[in-house]
């Protein structure tokens, strides 16, 4: 019953048998290896579109070198008050920029709509004194289990282009949100007006397989230079490159997703029905938000289950309860879910 | 006959074995893990002290994260005029250090002397206006195939910390260092006096396992905060800890690496004993400089050989020679060098 | 009727006579001068401390600086939703410090509760992956022209110092602050837990005098390197010690503040008088927030008066209305407010 | 008999009048004042081109900050060894440009040559892992004394423009160099290929007068951002735009780069006629370096003279010699500089 997160989980299967059938002979290193240059190819396949693919060594690796790619000092960069970049990589993007402000807006279950974007950007009309806004940073799925689908981007999207910002997708699970709404990626990215993606591997059955995707080359500048001096150039690149071709190979990776997303909504079903508990609030991905007696989670734990307690400000909880976040991932087997659910009453 | 580098071989069975024992049901994440904290102490085993181990995605990332962590603006590292950190890391120090100056030192085989040192402090009195000398940063094998033994690690470094410098090695080629001086690991390095150790796995048999080990804590300051932020925090640690205990156990690495220097050393003797080439320089780890006839190195990559040019600037070669290095690992052959040594003539 | 801001000021005649005095003769450079000698000694009895004292170009530099000497990566600082370090500064000191982050409070007239602080702190507890808070940063007089007292400074101070946190003062107007709540510049500072203060002479009668002055050198590290990189080590250190003799000698400071409190609350007792117009909200020190007609403004303007419109979110005005900041200084003349007041109406 | 600095003498009678002229009534801060206006369009009638000019407080601050602005990591910077952004900075242009590089160039007496240029180009070839050079920053007057004229300047320029590097000129000195070459100054900055100037007025009559000229504007980018955060945007503008006005007009700051000028050629004709000292290399403008008796600088420092030993490594001095740096300053008297003569004997 392990719901802590989706990077608890091991790899794949298929990503291990990857791994070992890379491990044959002499490559060339730091990405100039036949392995990395076909699975860029296969990242372009995907996206329907020729793209620009860098390895990086982490999702915060990746969003921040990204973001800070946009070369902007004194940038701002919008964001919800519930970002990654923003909540839990310590000042990764502020780093990396040389001092790029995070700007947070007001969300829903982790979105943010069309008009808190509208309002946010009115605060900051050329000549002020705070800084520019130089990029939109959305996250997909949300960090509270959401989704944006294609429509949703493409109206925040096309708020940011109109003032001259980029716009950056958080896709730490990416794979989610494209099972969660069925859209085909690039219409969930560059077709939208997405610019680049932070594209991970990693939370949906990879090691380590994190990569900037760019759609629009011409807003970044010297990722290549930043990258290496920031310490994510790996030199045995082919090892990065192993784990994308299974992933990306005959939709592994949607597959994975798509299971991580059912056993979410396995979760959200039986949370539904339950006496004792109840959702914090809707979701569509593989995050679930629940409300729980807090005696039902001491005896979740202590029957080897893993949860997070989340806050809760504002939710009107009782003294008796908690919320928990509950996270499910190609791992998740449908039983740990009945299990928990039983547990649960 | 891949002569190219060390870090395009592949990863070891034992290494692959090992990842894939530790790819069995959910582990904690971010280096919570039990496997992590085995590591730790097979560091601490290895090193004879209780160390700090901290996980990074490349070399690059450990010998510019604990730079950084000595904190100090205008502070300056003097490291020897080949330093890796110096020309092969586009600015990494300075950049994590935010603006670090590196000095660079007259070197001989990659070696710097005691009295290139004592010189170089020289010119940073008290109260001078070009920066504080706050870091040695010896690299052990040298850049060049050569090694520091402890005598000369502990005499460079109590000049460092006579005036109050810490002592950083670079230690990509670590293993390489330690099975050609037949020192121990604890001799090399803490007992002569290195304050932290970038401890390469990458080059020698593993896919991506580096590591900054912390001899003197009180020295860095903020590591965890700084590898946060910098993207150098891997979710899935147990996928480099696996590599690692590998790597430490049953002394894997020393034998990987003597094998190393064993088919370096083959590559001597018949460079020796060569009528058509020669050695650059006598080296001792798995380096081998060489100069070579245009037309043989032309030869050599004819026949599937990798090779890389170097700067033979001043060693007075004829227009038709040229100065090759070739590198051995763990995965290099004896009939490989058998083989090339013979078109070598 | 310059109301737009200290700044439009230029110099009292005691500061372009001390300037005027101090241009004799060759003086020794970058602050080794008598006269900046003896000025740090003023600042250590102004104080009733033996300080340090560092010259700045700019109140962002002090502020930036300062806060980036306390040298924690990853490191948050806490101030009011309204602090110019947040609003004003591009950044300042996001990047100085190579990428701290800025945590606004909630304020109310721009000074912050205990509150508000006690929540604030309250989110961040050990292990959280945000960051972690190492600076409390008040702005006195805040940038809404009211005042903390000792006491309230005191109660802030002591929550954050329990927690670990330094103290800063943003003490852009720190001499409109001593002069309007009467207490002893100690009293408001050190005595009350306050660290470093960014002490400005520039808005308040000065050319351009700005000093770090420190009372806790322990907590912050580097200040020489960090002030000479940054570029705020001025060669002819003298020109702003002279300015800051005049300043503080014979508590010319305090009188020229008190001139320009005072004319704010006949700004004040104006308004409140006024039939056409009202208070914002109250203020003590030179700033006056004041609501008036669209049409009075612009009939104001018309006669040569500047004054800025400032941000009324949520304060009920109505279409022709409008929220304007109207800034007193040394400079400004009780004539000057009377003809405001007369137009006003 | 001070011969310390140019930056121990104080502002020339001129500047002081122009400070107290301006300081009447109010004016906009920030640099949206009338006489910053005026200044700048003085600028580029001294340049004969319309220029972009930037005040800041100090050269460090102008170098760095016009460095940083090329916007580039991983960026090398070409300079002379003896260049002041690379000695006496402590890393400004490293630490504002985030970690940027400098690399050093030989120079005799100052000067980098052609071929030096030319060398230093060729060992950073496309593709290499060191940095990419984007700038090359040249000093005039030199450190050392010695000036560029403009073919030497073009001829360095072409070499750095035809690979694609920006080009610099640090100014501290440039009225110097304009004085003592008799070129205009447009033509020894942008009609021979320099892109930005670090403008000095501080050491030639000023109290603190220094400004980033562009000509080039396209090649920097966001000097405004970079300038606001870094703490270099004076509020009250004007006290630099009235020191400026006074330097620029009538031809005033070349009558007194002039005078210093002379100064120093009467010190080097007084030391060439001498039995006692002499002449370390010949130079142009105000700084002169003379072998000086041990004995002799002794004397003349109890007799209140002031100047500096200077590093004189390789140049063959006995035990009892000493080589010393002599700069005249617009308020060095012929008297002085015949006292000191007479003393050297």
């Amino acid at each position: 019953m392990n719901f802590a997160s989706d990077n608890w989980a091991g790899a794949t299967p298929e990503v291990m048998a990857a791994l070992v059938k890379a491990n044959d002979g002499a490559a060339p290193a730091y990405g100039s290896d036949a392995l990395t240059r076909r699975v860029t190819g296969l990242f372009s396949e995907v996206f329907e579109k020729e793209v620009e693919v860098w390895f990086t060594a982490t999702g915060t690796g990746s969003n921040s070198l990204g973001l800070a790619a946009l070369s902007r000092p004194g940038g701002l960069v919008l964001c919800s008050s519930e970002a990654h970049i923003h909540s839990d990589e310590w000042g990764a993007t502020e780093f990396q920029s040389g001092g790029m402000k995070l700007v947070t807006m007001p969300q829903v279950a982790g979105r943010v709509s069309a008009e808190a974007l509208r309002q946010t950007l009115s605060r900051f009309p050329e000549g002020n004194r705070f800084g520019v806004p130089v990029a939109l940073s959305l996250t997909n799925a949300t960090e509270c289990g959401t989704v944006y689908a294609p429509a949703a981007v493409a109206e925040l999207a096309g708020l940011a282009r109109a003032q001259g910002l980029a716009v950056h997708m958080d896709g730490a699970r990416f794979g989610n949100a494209v099972a969660a709404t069925g859209a085909k990626p690039a219409e969930l990215t560059w077709k939208s007006g997405v610019d680049f993606l932070s594209f991970g591997g990693t939370k949906n059955g990879c090691w380590a397989a994190e990569a900037i995707v760019v759609f629009s080359p011409d807003k970044l500048s010297d990722l290549a230079a930043r990258r290496q001096r920031a310490g994510h150039t790996f030199s045995k690149s082919r090892f990065v490159a192993a784990q994308f071709e299974a992933y990306l190979t005959g939709g592994n990776w949607l597959r994975w997703a798509g299971q991580a997303n059912a056993r979410a909504e396995q979760l959200r079903v039986g949370l539904r029905a339950s006496s004792q508990a109840r959702l914090g609030w809707g979701s569509e991905a593989n995050e679930v938000f629940a409300v729980l007696p807090r005696e039902t989670i001491a005896r979740i734990r202590l029957a080897g289950g893993t949860l997070y307690e989340w806050p809760a400000e504002g939710m009107g909880l009782t003294a008796d309860e908690d919320l928990v976040r509950l996270v499910t991932s190609w791992a998740t087997s449908p039983d740990e879910v009945a299990r928990f659910l039983a547990m649960v009453g």
